[in-house]
């Protein structure tokens, strides 16, 4: 076979799968944002439809045989050309998707999407019964061919293993429980409660559709919807959509999920078009996915300088509960330590160990050394030992995220490195641009930005996670860039 | 073959295809609904991957072989026995997809999804020429391979010719045209202004959703959307969508428009969900389809008694605007006869002559008569000749509809075919269960959707269109019903 046809068919073939991925993403952003109940089990089928014409395509002996073709061949002598990349991608996809049989993929989309409506009423009424069963079925059909942990891990963050991600949760937990400690106790303290006065739900959406647009999300090829969970997808090119929360009561959930989730979307809205559909074109990996999303929630958005630009819109924007408050005590308010139940609330500092926890559960429930209908307690009895905190119920507990009804064992992990990648990469962009502290105080981040397009939107899937952060980074992933901030911030903030 | 085998594997294929046609038809609804603008690319081209899907399972010499085992065995002998009816409509529909090639069938998809943005722009714009070229290459598309007008009115209504409709126009024309006549120049007249004051678009949002509710719409089944050009759609079973539109300063529009999609939506939520995924569970054609649509918008929501029970609420919704306004001006007012620029607004009186002059300017354009290009002129042309009015841009005038757009020619006559149907229906029903007046003013409606149910819904498309009116009213279609109902009713408003 001619290797330019070949390699032709081979990236056609790509733009097929994720075009039928595509439609699939639509269809589960419709389930969590507009559908009627009604619709729960036509959805099902759908997806599970979809998940199976996808898994067929991913599986196709012919791809086999054209990538086959591929890999040996001039094309790939440099490893970083795009051409060498893409068939790098679909060989370590295709080989993947081979090891799983269409009737399981089938069901486990079937089953996932039903358990996800499951656990959403479970958890709106602080039910466990009535998810248990679901999540016994989910953990069959993950653990059940005796998978291991590592290749759960290995679908979400290629090349990290069990023991890496047991070493590196030590070490944040040496560093992190002591810091968090020292904070509950130190004798300045923010007052959270301004945070908690009365925001109108439209005030904050404007608010926080204004925050997103001044950091560089573009509404034309994107928007932003309001649903209980928030999460953000990708529908295709030009089509990246957000979904965030408001609460009357709270000014903090709203506008930190928002940028979370305006940082996803800003890196799939800097990928490649012109590589649109192969792995080029497409982010690197799930915890790189989340370093975008923490860094702008938390290294741009709980900063002072990112406030001294918007807090004055804000007490425009919130006249009466913020006609008291002064930028430096708002600036600690929404920087409060404090342990919580709900990961997504957490603090920066305490977060990590609400990771921690469920990477444990998690590896446990897999491995079965821990029951499905055990995990109640042993949720709580986690939460007493890392946070020193009990959670009154399951909806505070271990029904409070979705990715375990929605079959994602293995993810949890991604949102720690994430937290690790953040610090390093916002490290190395101050290196190269100097301090942001000036242009974000002028409401100005195109330098960050411009310096995330080219270093990580740009690269798509050119290096694999972990040579990506070396390579923009100029060190392997390390722990240390995210403690010593952690410590620089809150020390200077709380005064110790 | 087994005969049982071979009717299950018939089944599969059927609920196959109408799972992939689901999947379309959310990407459409969200197209017309929540899509940023920078998504329309890869949205043409997901429907054109769908579509093309669709027809490679419409067209599988598989499905046709089964289906010719099952053509003439015994499972046909009762003709009205779903799996007779099955067997039918799925060799009906397998001839005339295998007559499509499937490049056609993506193209078609890919350019009408591109071609309805590029509609919606130019009709924002009143900018016909913006439109003209994707007109053309519709035009070209469908009628480039010299099919007839007939075949495709047969995609839309199955068994309905170009000459039997020119015909029922024909009277429809000699009937109605001397009605609207003396209606407009009646000494007694309404006060249609009543209905452009203010009305809060937010009220009218509740306001009209207690109305879809209040008639039977199922809303844990079912949504209400706002959209420029109102529309309704069916996801899939337990899943029915409507939209509607409100203008701050008009009433009648967004109650009117809302009562007519949520009797597209009754149908479907009444369709029978044993059968679903097959022609048994599927609307009989789009004619009686719109016969739903016209029957709750007119022969209901424009009728005294429905007004009797809702106008209090109304007035207690709408207190300034309606403060010295009684029940009779209020009912005459929504009967208000007037020649005017747009379809959906039309009245009852004058709605047909709208459809008369699209279903004359299509057939022109089709059998290239005319020009694309010179429709403007000729939409102008028509309706000073019918209607005795000329329209002052093409945003009111021939870019008013989207189903060109859409590739839709042969859709506008199944409007009309709706009234006919309607008001045969409507008689009916109220043949059989005695006048509806009574059970209205009490904002009752469970008697006439429970006879619609029962006669129309439940049948799906055990019978064919013609078929199912005249086994359900006793008569093949006929206008007459229709038009003695207009001139009964508006010679009581109007005292003529």
């Amino acid at each position: 076979m001619d290797v330019r046809i070949a390699y032709q068919e081979m990236i056609r073939r790509s733009r097929e799968i994720v075009l039928l991925a595509s439609c699939a993403e639509l269809l589960a952003w419709d389930e969590d944002t507009y559908m009627p109940p009604g619709g729960v089990e036509n959805r099902a089928r759908q997806l599970a439809y979809l998940a199976g014409l996808q898994h067929d395509r991913s599986t196709d002996a012919h791809l086999g045989d054209v990538i086959d073709e591929l890999k040996d061949r001039e094309l790939v002598r440099d490893p970083l050309a795009p051409e060498a990349v893409n068939i790098r991608e679909m060989l370590r996809s295709f080989k993947r998707h081979t090891r799983l049989p269409r009737e399981l993929v089938e069901e486990t989309a079937r089953v996932s999407s039903l358990a996800q409506h499951e656990w959403a009423v479970a958890r709106q009424d602080a039910d466990f019964q009535r998810f248990l069963p679901w999540l016994a079925r989910i953990i069959s059909l993950n653990g059940g061919t005796a998978k291991l942990y590592d290749a759960l891990l290995e679908d979400f963050e290629p090349g990290m293993t069990d023991a890496g991600l047991a070493r590196l949760f030590d070490e944040l937990r040496r560093e992190l429980t002591p810091l968090a400690t020292a904070l509950t106790q130190a004798r300045r303290r923010p007052n959270p409660g301004v945070l908690r006065r009365d925001y109108p739900v439209e005030r904050q959406r404007l608010f926080n559709e204004s925050v997103a647009e001044a950091v560089g999300f573009d509404f034309n090829c994107g928007r932003i919807d309001a649903t209980t969970h928030p999460f953000f997808s990708t529908i295709g090119p030009g089509d990246t959509r957000l979904t965030t929360r408001h609460h009357p009561a709270s000014f903090g959930d709203g506008v930190f999920v928002t940028l979370h989730e305006v940082g996803h979307g800003l890196y799939d809205q800097g990928l490649d078009p012109d590589h649109a559909g192969t792995p080029m074109g497409d982010a690197a990996s799930l915890a790189v996915h989340e370093s975008q999303a923490r860094l702008w929630e938390n290294l741009v958005g709980r900063s002072r300088a990112f406030w001294k630009h918007f807090f004055p819109r804000a007490r425009r924007t919130f006249r009466t509960a913020l006609a008291d408050v002064a930028l430096d005590p708002f600036y600690f308010a929404v920087n409060a330590v404090e342990p919580t139940f709900i990961r997504v609330q957490a603090d920066e500092v305490t977060y990590n160990l609400h990771i921690l926890i469920r990477f444990e559960l998690e590896r446990a429930l897999i491995t079965e050394e821990l029951k499905p209908a055990d995990l109640p307690d042993a949720w709580s009895r986690a939460y007493r030992h890392h946070l020193g905190i009990t959670p009154a119920n399951d909806a505070d507990g271990c029904l409070q995220d979705g990715h375990w009804a929605a079959g994602q064992f293995g993810y949890f992990p991604t949102y720690t490195l994430g937290n690790v990648y953040a610090a390093q990469l916002f490290a190395a962009a101050e290196r190269a641009c100097g301090s942001f502290d000036e242009a974000f105080a002028r409401g100005d981040f195109s330098g960050l930005l411009g310096w995330l397009r080219a270093h990580v939107h740009r690269e798509g899937m050119r290096y694999p996670a972990v040579r990506l952060i070396e390579h923009a980074t100029g060190s392997p992933p390390d722990p240390r860039p995210l403690v010593e901030g952690l410590r620089r911030k809150y020390g200077e903030l709380y005064g110790i």
